[in-house]
């Protein structure tokens, strides 16, 4: 397919809001304000596993400006968005982690909440714990669900999570060769730069939440559904936020605490996280233990892989928990089943291509280490095993994986840079290494309006958060090219439940392939409304009319033509909508990526420094270049993290999270990343709105695997357990 | 046309915002608050007329938290609102009345901006000035318009107004009898509850106005025009605001003020007026002089109407200044000359149904008059007069005027109560006097949008303000009933030119018929959306589907039904909009309304106590029955106090208004008033929405005329100029 003539699409366009961002002007959830709001704090169990036998409030509720008090005696909400295995509540009995919530206290202000949870007087009766997914499923270990602590799915979260297909025991007979290892990987959390906050306000029967969230239309339906309240009575709001990474999906417990608080009190309540509440109240990525056997073909080629796995998701599941890192792979024999299981930690849930990083670390490590063991140099081991064909039987709307390989490697000099693992001179050791990645690109339901003005400019309504990914900016992008007028004479409204239509949430990459159709459809709608009322105006059929640059004119006579501010002037302003929900007809979608990485590691203090990072990406279409290789840029950084120094450490007597903060859980800096070159293999995509694929999670999934990989490269030796921290490296060398 | 089976139509509704009204968390402009917002007042003219020298802000300037002084020298913005005669500024030079603004300061608080007012050192050359309008049009009058004190007439306002038709010399050759005589009204001020305010605040290149306003649209229409600014990046938000009655339509230069100021001090700015500043500072009713000539038959048949008059439009022309109290009388030969004089007074604009209960007043007390002459009956003399096609030409979409007047008397019991004229005995002397009025129903553009959940609730949005009409309610009523669903599922959002569609402004009657079929269009049409989902669950045709209650079900079998919440669960929301711009074809439309009042008027103190008041509506389907009844209420308390008490007084020497509040300007307090007891002839007009004319204007236009005329028909003297206070009625008796 040729690439289209675009006005608008694939320049390098700074954020339509990016005056509001940086002056400081952009209401963010902490920023609301109103008449008499009440600031909540939450109390939190100092228990891994602990029964609450008594709350005795009265103390704090004798305080000064202390307006209520909330726990699970008195305000047994449930909370759908946890409640995919048991019965959640948002105060629960027992509780279950160090950081469970135990009671929110409401108070004219911030100090006096802080204060009044230190009078509030909570019985413990302590229960026995478990920290580790392993024990945790022997016979005998400590209960923590119900239901098992083998997480019991429900809806789309089964448990144990088994795929299968091909002829598992003939894939490794046809092998010539087998092998067996594990890879481990840790929690992480998100650490979106905006802590949690949420303000709730009931005007009679209608509650409206101001919620720090990335989908404000399954925030207002998870919300709904809690409070036994119709969608309409419900106002979910988030213009600004600053990023969640998976860990502001939907609606969340402080959001409902906030809400209840506010109905107890009759005052709009604000919730607020500090960033030790967000490392221990909500969620991290889960933590994996993966098992890989594997076939190859004495060429490399795999015959067959077996994956068994657990995965840590905490006392209380509220996602998959899966994992898909061998998704990039052609496997004809294939074997999964992954165990989410219960312990007495912080949960673990999604956190920015939930079931990627973690696996393709542990596949991708590992093919890196069978080609090393077999000889294989391995550029070629990881062309010869992309994947083809989805799950090995469905073929992709488009699918560039050899294009990023082959450019990625010619970019960064693989064939002259490449070198046997561990044989590079020096102390300070060169490495190179490689993994591929790539993230589904799945169609489905959106909404959008656009009206246009008697001036001819226009306001596009969508329902999108803008999660930090600049939605908001491809949305206008999108709005209009598909209309056919200049960026700038777009105003865009988002994240409003009350006004702007359907939006699925900024989570699974799903903005531009599921809102970016509806926001064209709602173009060409008010397009036909526009040609309508031009048409006698230019003495021609609305059908023969088309508009560009503002401009509408006769397709066969371009000259013949009006402004659009003057074919409308009369018209008050017309309204274009469509609710679209497309179909990939038989074919399975995703963006794909290739990432390669050199580094320099020290082997006198086991120091890694990552010395250049190529990103090659198959993303279709790039609407808005700058915001996409930002995504790429950020993906690339928090993989590096995750691969080099983060882990959320848990004491292993009290099940306390030792570093719960920016720097003690070592999110990375400038100073630990390189400059990342981002290049993208630009083939439009037939289903994707105008041809454009997925950006956001694309980008982490390879990173982790290809940092460790180089790691390997340098050292040789293959470090299995996540992160790669420098007392591992020296440890690994000493063996 | 017979009455439609209605669900919600026509039900005694509560305000859908009654709860936010009453609870005050409706959010008028007043109570905007804005982070690091400055509060702005301004400095008015002293003199009628006078040219600004100079104006030294420095002292001013030097006050600490003065952070900005705006005047004609540096803030020189066009004003296209006020700009209908000549060219008109926010600051004009020279000033020209008692009030003109001459310069506005921002400052940190209220008091520091206060302080600062005194500072500003103006000089002025004083210019001669003239306050009554015939003394204005003679030659050597203070020339106050570079046009000429006749006011020049652009777009839709001429000058002088002149409307003819039949033949005037033969109508009064027909005549038995011909009269001749003089009514004069006076400036009275629309004396809304809100004082006005203003909050603009810039965001880079976009302005956003909480303007209390009654018409978002116009105000953005308006700013953008006066500040150059295309349509989308100005934002006009008004969502609860306290009433204008034609004071507060489109924008007003204090809103460019706070435009200006945020935009030179880069910090969001409140203007507030005092209620001073709101009695001089903007508009009142114009006040006129009507001479009339009137040829009547011996029956009392009209048979030619002259009418010569001035209307003092004050120092700037914002409205009509016309005169249309003849609209309700069927005139075979008319001839109408209005002539619209500037002076330098105070600008008279648009109240309430502008042109009508001033010149309703001087026609209906006179016709009285003649019938009293004539030794008819009023009720004759008004049915056999009354209108019967507009103009003398044009038949009306509907018209009950004759059951109007009819079931009144009625219900009034004119016929044992009517007396001659002064025939009463005692001190306290009963009279009993009537009058027709009514407004015009006009059809025109309007635009709505409407959002089915997927819970099968409705969010509903529309540009209507609500000025206190109840028009959010009204088109929540509209769209509940023309969608098929319960009220209580609708949600409405009002008032926001981000994102609620365009509508015309709360003025001349026109929300209910204007955006009223919007808002049905937009219900059809999202009702196509939801028949063509549902279609396939139930087995049927969309076509064969209807939606009542909540229920879409087979039209031919009921019973085969679905509750809308399940038909669109999976189709994450549905969208219907429209524009709509429909007409009448060659007729005119009107509301009608007669208005009986009973009078004691104690002779020995001039006061007059309204016993009785029946007011009798045809505005066709009535949408609302408790807003309506609240509406024409509203309109005869407005109508009594511009009949007994009302009148902005100006010295006759200074210029100086002497009464320019609540208390001085003697608007009437429930005390004045009586019980008005409310009838409604209700038939559907054939072309408005659901049946439905208009309600807001029609009351105030009799209720004058009805006043003066039962103080006539009470005292047997004619008070021929308003208002109708006690020393005149005393003056009177001793005639």
């Amino acid at each position: 397919m040729a690439q289209k003539e675009f006005s608008v699409v694939g320049k390098r366009i700074t954020r339509i809001d990016a005056y509001e961002r940086v002056t400081g002007q952009a209401q963010y959830t902490g920023d609301i304000q109103l008449a008499g709001m009440l600031y909540a704090r939450l109390l939190r169990s100092p228990h891994p596993h602990a029964r609450v036998v008594s709350i005795d409030t009265s103390k704090a509720e004798k305080l000064a400006g202390v307006k209520a008090v909330i726990h699970h005696q008195n305000a047994q909400v449930p909370w759908a968005s946890g409640g995919h295995t048991h019965r959640r509540y948002i105060f629960n009995n027992p509780v279950r982690f160090v950081g469970d919530a135990v009671a929110a206290v409401a108070a004219t202000d911030r100090h006096i909440a802080e204060e009044a949870l230190g009078l509030i007087e909570v019985k413990y009766e302590k229960l026995p714990h478990v920290l580790d997914p392993n024990e945790a499923l022997k016979p005998g270990a400590p209960k923590i669900s119900t239901d098992g602590n083998l997480s019991v799915g429900k809806g789309n979260f089964s448990a144990p999570i088994a795929e299968q297909w091909g002829d598992l025991e003939k894939g490794f007979k046809e092998a010539d060769r087998i092998f067996e290892d594990t890879y481990i990987s840790k929690h992480v959390n998100n650490a979106q730069l905006e802590p949690r906050a949420s303000v709730a306000k009931w005007e009679g029967g209608k509650l409206t939440v101001w919620a720090s969230t990335q989908g404000v239309s399954n925030a207002r339906t998870d919300i709904a559904k809690d409070l036994g309240l119709p969608l309409s009575k419900v106002r979910v709001i988030c213009k600004y936020m600053g990023a969640g990474f998976g860990n502001k999906n939907q609606a969340q417990d402080y959001d409902l605490m906030a809400a209840v608080l506010a109905k107890v009190t009759g005052q709009p309540v604000k919730v607020e996280f500090t960033r030790e509440d967000d490392f221990i109240g909500m969620h991290g990525r889960w933590a994996s233990e993966q098992h890989y056997k594997i076939g190859v073909k004495r060429d490399g080629t795999i015959t067959a892989v077996e994956l068994d796995a657990v995965t840590n998701v905490g006392a209380y599941r509220k996602q998959s928990g899966n994992l898909s890192g061998t998704d990039f792979y052609q496997i004809p024999n294939f074997k999964k089943v992954v165990k989410p299981v219960h312990t007495n930690t912080v949960v673990g849930a999604n956190y920015r291509a939930p079931a990627y990083p973690q696996s393709v670390f542990g596949f991708a490590s590992f093919l890196d280490q069978i080609a090393h063991e077999m000889g294989i140099n391995p550029l070629e081991m990881f062309l010869k095993n992309r994947v083809r064909l989805y799950a090995n039987k469905t073929p992709f709307t488009s699918n560039f994986l050899e294009e990023c390989a082959v450019e990625g490697a010619k970019k960064v000099g693989w064939k002259e840079k490449w070198h046997k693992a561990g044989a590079a001179a020096g102390p300070k050791k060169h490495g190179i290494g490689m993994a591929l990645g790539g993230y589904p690109f799945r169609p489905g339901l959106g909404a959008a309006a656009i009206r246009v003005n008697p001036d001819g400019t226009a306001h596009v309504l969508v329902g999108v958060t803008d999660i930090g990914t600049g939605a908001k900016t491809t949305m206008a992008i999108i709005a209009a090219e598909a209309l056919g007028i200049p960026l700038n004479q777009i105003q865009l409204t988002n994240g409003d439940t009350d006004v702007t239509p359907y939006s699925v949430g900024e989570s699974g990459s799903r903005t531009t392939p599921f809102t970016g159709p509806a926001v064209i459809a709602a173009a060409e709608d008010v397009r036909k409304l526009i040609f309508n009322v031009a048409a006698p105006q230019l003495k021609a059929k609305a059908e023969d009319l088309d508009l560009r640059d503002g401009k509408v004119f006769v397709k066969s006579n371009p000259s013949q033509s009006l402004p659009l501010g003057r074919a409308v002037a009369r018209s008050g302003e017309l309204i274009g909508r469509a609710t679209t929900n497309p179909t990939f007809k038989g074919l399975a979608g995703k963006s794909f990526a290739a990432h390669f990485a050199e580094v320099e590691v020290d082997s006198r203090t086991g120091h890694v420094k990552i010395t250049r990072y190529v990103a090659v990406h198959d993303s279709g279409t790039i609407i808005n270049r700058l915001a996409a290789e930002s995504q790429i840029k950020g993906g690339v950084v928090q993989g590096i993290g995750m691969a080099l120094t983060e882990e959320l450490l848990i004491d292993r007597f009290t099940a306390i999270p030792l570093n719960p903060s920016y720097r003690d859980a070592k999110v990375p800096t400038h100073l630990e990343v390189p400059e990342i070159e981002v290049v993208f293999i630009e083939h439009p995509d037939p289903y994707g709105p105008f041809g454009g694929k997925v950006v956001g999670e694309p980008p982490i999934t390879p990173a982790v695997a290809t940092v460790a990989n180089a790691i390997f490269n340098a050292t040789g030796k293959r470090i299995k357990e996540l992160p790669i921290t420098p007392d591992k490296i020296l440890r690994a060398a000493q063996v």
